[in-house]
């Protein structure tokens, strides 16, 4: 281990660590702030960011979707807010024992945790919705004071990663080692990044299409990591490619179908979700939405599929969002509109299986580098 | 590398050349057999498998479900069998130049390269269904054609592999290595087994269980290696259970959620899918159903759902299935009908997180090495 790795590796098991210090102290503080109000004989109140529409606006300088200033107040002055008042305090205590165990958690153990503990849950969907609320409360993540979403994502490439997680912390893998790709879950998503070979990072929607890259070398034509979000991305896999593109300066090439479903996948990554508007460092606003673009069916004359109903209504929901206001969404969404067709990126095969690495790829890499 | 390991690796990579020779030799011989009757002046015909239920019949010595020895003519003298019959050959052409060339495809792949070529196919469907006809006609599944499913199971555990895939044969790896799991795709189910600290393998349907039994050290306190299948066991996955149970004994135990989708679950990977009843070697006949049973959610006071009308369709059709006439299932199918209601594996951590590995975990064991 040379100096310099060291003190790398140091970085990142402090940073994991002091993370997780502040996170927990967050939910002291909560748990102190409300026993000081009942002690000192009044009734106690948590003041939560508004999660409206109303309060979604436009961060300028972080470049995505945040939440405003409006706050709501909830209080146990209100009879009516004593059940989502004493859900937000077992939800934030359950928190700060996993951290302090150090286990990770879901969303549906979590829920039936707090159902084995009594607590009164009307379903899954009620809870989920106060770990939404603590994240906005806390400004972090859930991953953060450790419930994780399953895992289903993947990356294979030239990246050498070293572990921060108990039981494995110091331990090394070369994600180029298996061809069938890495599964991305907290383990991989909290690693240090130890060497990195590649220049590049393609996300791929489709575990068929990310084979084929492995299977043609795109990795290596092109020096590139590739990740297989499995459809719509996981947030484990948003936080690493963010941390791939920050922390390694990796620019980030998104390619998924070309349909409503597809164009919303990229532009989660790039914009962030209007559900975790109320987060930071989930969305890669460098990340570049590469294909397959409305405009590609007519372009490589692939083989394509009328809209359904589903796909018209999706669309006509995303020509109203104003994260498809600027090109090449605006103009992408118009070009089907108008065609009212969509096509897969497995559609290239219709030109040979080497077609969308050889002849695809440095096409549109090239267009995209040129503007 | 020592003298046992040697021959070990010899014979994998040796039996995957074998098999994929063996393939293409079958190929051929479909080939020449058709042009030889053309230059005959006859019209060529294939004899196929009947895949229908009146042909569907329980191999007592396979343990699983196989089709008898009715067969269909397909013959280039009637018009209507002229399209199938194409189709049919071209297929069988691309899995020739699949073998030949050392690539993969999936099925979808493989429609878009038949819309290339000008194939027609009316659909995906049309296509999916011809392979699956080359699987019958050869007795091999599409994997060794190199058709593969997209991947989305992955594996945990004490075992080195080494591969045996273009550009990765002889390059090993330990898949205890890395916690989040090594995704199952070609590479995987095609390695060889080098060298196995576990003793038994635990296939697990639901992400969120599987990463809590790596994060309870169960794959320590156990032996075990740990599989999730995320849902439906893709058939890289049940290929790759096979063969750990068949090349290393490893005893296999499987959990699934208790509702009727859980069960079929379980039971496709010891019986094998109707829809794969022409292929062998696809089924764990030795694969024992591990819960979760209907009969846990009483044992146990789990947290619970009612059945949906959905969920008491999909029981009826198991009940009169022939893969269910037997105990536990039939058992098990009974106690749904009376009690209608569903569990979730994750329902344990009702108990905490612990439960399920440090209780549930080997009181079942215990009960099935019992009996």
């Amino acid at each position: 281990m040379d100096d310099e790795h060291g003190k790398k590796h140091m970085a990142q098991s402090y940073k994991i660590d002091k993370l997780k210090e502040t996170v927990a102290q967050s939910l002291t503080q909560l748990g102190w702030k409300i026993v000081n109000t009942i002690e000192d004989g009044t009734f106690p109140e948590i003041q939560l960011p508004l999660r409206a529409t109303s309060n979604i606006i436009y961060d300028p300088n972080l470049r995505q979707y945040v939440l405003g200033a409006k706050r709501v107040l909830r209080t146990t002055k209100n009879v009516k807010h004593l059940r989502p008042f004493a859900q937000l305090i077992w939800i934030s205590s359950f928190a700060k024992k996993l951290i302090k165990v150090g286990k990770t958690s879901t969303l549906r153990d979590t829920y039936y945790v707090a159902i084995g503990e009594g607590m009164d849950f009307e379903g899954q969907n009620e809870s989920d919705n106060i770990i939404i609320e603590l994240e906005s409360l806390l400004g972090y993540p859930r991953e953060d004071f450790n419930i994780f979403p399953e895992e289903r994502a993947s990356i294979y490439g030239d990246l050498v990663i070293e572990y921060t997680v108990p039981g494995f912390r110091g331990k090394r893998v070369d994600l180029s080692s298996h061809p069938d790709g890495f599964a991305i879950g907290p383990a991989l998503t909290t690693a240090e990044f130890v060497k990195c070979g590649a220049e590049v990072l393609f996300v791929i929607e489709k575990g068929a299409v990310f084979a084929r890259f492995v299977e043609e070398g795109a990795d290596k034509k092109y020096k590139a990591l590739l990740l297989h979000t499995a459809g719509q991305s996981p947030r484990n896999a948003r936080k690493l490619i963010r941390r791939l593109n920050e922390e390694l300066n990796l620019p980030v090439y998104i390619f998924a179908d070309a349909d409503p479903f597809g164009v919303h996948i990229a532009s989660v990554i790039v914009h962030g979700s209007a559900i975790s508007a109320h987060l930071r460092e989930l969305n890669i606003p460098d990340a570049v939405w590469a294909g397959l673009y409305a405009s590609d069916i007519i372009k490589y004359k692939l083989p394509s599929m009328k809209f359904t109903e589903q796909d018209a209504k999706r669309l006509d929901e995303l020509k109203r969002d104003p994260r498809y206001q600027a090109d090449p969404w605006k103009r992408e969404l118009g070009v089907f509109s108008k065609i009212g067709r969509k096509a897969e990126l497995e559609a290239f095969s219709r030109y040979g299986l080497e077609f969308i690495v050889e002849e695809f790829l440095p096409e549109r890499l090239a267009e995209l580098t040129k503007r």
